[in-house]
């Protein structure tokens, strides 16, 4: 993919977008994701990556229908989540362990959230 | 680096963070990004790039001594910009025809600008 060594092992973009309530699209915003950011940010500074993974808001990643919704890269790993339990999961399974949590993952097709993915 | 097709073939963040007037390590947007920003989204739509490229702001980058700063995934090619002509030479040069802008890379290690990326 690439001939770069990464300036960050893992770079996380986490959807802050809003829109108006009751748009037709929903936005990440208003399913929560601007705590849920703030509680990443916290617990990833507790984790002490060091300069080696960063969290970053974002704005509209444009698949708000799967919100609210991150991706890591150089990866390329999506992520929907509803709870600051799953902001532990990706933490310490992905960003810790360096697996990762299928329950969470989108995938390139993905339209809508499955079952075991809503909040 | 991953065995995931990307959902996107070129994912750029641009740093939009915003700092009080006068910080001792500046910031993107002190620096312009935001109508930069807006400038690589009108023309990369003018470009027709269909789902294949999308260009997001992004909060803080943490390269504010090198902003505006924008960085290229899932390659991970990090570029500063400052002008309008600095964001067409990438949309083109990078995004259209897949080559890279030495004059504007920022590489690994890199701690301030060289003399051809001052703007």
């Amino acid at each position: 993919m690439t001939d770069l060594k990464p300036y960050f092992e893992a770079h996380v973009f986490c959807c802050t977008n809003r829109r108006p309530d009751g748009h037709k699209r929903g936005s990440c915003a208003a399913h929560g994701s601007e705590k849920l950011r703030d509680y990443m940010k916290a617990r990833a500074r507790e984790l002490g990556f060091d300069g080696k993974v960063r969290i970053n808001s974002a704005g509209c990643l444009d698949r708000c229908e799967l919100g609210p919704t991150l991706v890591i890269y150089p990866e390329g790993v999506w992520y929907t989540y509803h709870s600051t339990g799953d902001v532990d999961e990706i933490l310490q399974t992905h960003l810790v362990e360096g697996r990762r949590v299928e329950r969470l993952m989108l995938t390139l097709e993905q339209r809508e959230l499955r079952p075991e993915q809503r909040g």
